[in-house]
């Protein structure tokens, strides 16, 4: 094994439970057109359709919950309401960087052994401000921000490192992007759950590989690791 | 020189004529509230505002459109001029790429010869697309999609392609991201200027410098490059 390749968001450091706060107060903006579970699935459904065009990320999300608000509202929103979107984007985009227990030691210990890559989805800018607020920067041999992850795009990421695939360890909280495309190529993908995944991120599969692994927090892939 | 490195929008592909296309639509849009040139200028203190939260690309044109059109009317635009505003920035997301004059030949005359490197600012998966839809991947070593284009930006990609900043070369149509920063590192800067330029991308400067180049078109490069 040659490089430890880190998913960022909610596996180095905290992320959904912000979309889950934002979306809340989205919900109970537009209460008085429809109830707040039937305004979730709306937005969840904009913003599937729209990642094609607008990619993963805070921009995204907040022109998601425009085209939402629009669109539920019958285009009776207020402009206010449409500020106050905004806003509630904006405040995501300087959030502080709060990372996940155990996080800095595991690549303190891991620094020096193997090459050590973050591999994240998402705005880049944003991506960008968020590692050097966590301090991790120096831990990284390499930064990768994917437009997606996908086979293909590991299989790019794979090369452009200059290693075999069953040379390359991903760690990360989604089952669907950090560990079925890479186990898929005969790398080894490592579970890290973390207690909020966005449902467009969730599949629903028992997985029987030996190249998967899975484990209760991300301290523990130091044993794993060793064996 | 071991490296080349190509700016994208305005150098291999047509990109900045959009976004003027989209003002003249924006600026008629608020027409009853301020003139086009006041618009103009409330439109580009906005976008200049923004760059450090949303970075550079088409989502951040679409919020910084909405945030100007909000502020120039009081609040009073209608939710279906916003639309028409977001509309208009994903009509932009989709649009064919126009290869400007010589590019490919260029590209293909140096292919082989020296590492070739596309170094771009903006969105991360707009700028991936456009190059996909290109044609022009196949003569890049690796292509870099950078969130600014300062002296630490281009020090950060010099030392990733692991040579020194006398090997690199850039060439853009940008005097202020593509030229100056790099001419600063000690690397060779190469203007081939755009008719279409962004205000704020311009600057004021008259450069003699021994590394700086001016060309008419890309397709000089091939001959400066013999010399």
């Amino acid at each position: 094994m040659k490089v430890l390749a880190f998913d960022a968001d909610d596996t180095l450091w905290e992320n959904e439970p912000y979309f889950r706060e934002v979306e809340e107060k989205f919900y109970e903006l537009l209460e008085d057109y429809l109830p707040r579970h039937s305004t979730a699935r709306e937005l969840l459904s904009t913003e599937i359709k729209n990642i094609e065009l607008y990619g993963y990320g805070i921009k995204s999300f907040i022109l998601s919950m425009i085209e939402t608000a629009m669109h539920v509202s019958d285009k009776t929103i207020s402009v206010n309401a449409i500020e106050k979107i905004i806003n509630l984007g904006r405040e995501m985009l300087v959030k502080p960087i709060v990372l996940l227990p155990g996080v800095e030691e595991v690549l303190q210990k891991f620094h020096g052994k193997f090459r050590l890559v973050m591999a994240t989805k998402g705005d880049l800018l944003d991506q960008e401000r968020k590692l050097k607020q966590s301090g991790l920067e120096k831990y990284f041999h390499h930064i990768e921000i994917m437009s997606e992850k996908k086979e293909a795009d590991f299989e790019k990421l794979i090369r452009h490192l200059d290693i075999k695939p069953n040379e390359f360890t991903m760690i990360g909280n989604s089952i669907k992007s950090d560990v079925l495309p890479v186990i898929n190529l005969g790398g080894v993908g490592i579970h890290v759950p973390f207690h909020t995944t966005w449902v467009h991120e969730t599949v629903d599969v028992e997985i029987n590989h030996p190249n998967f692994h899975q484990v209760n927090s991300i301290s523990e892939i130091v044993n794993l690791m060793a064996t």
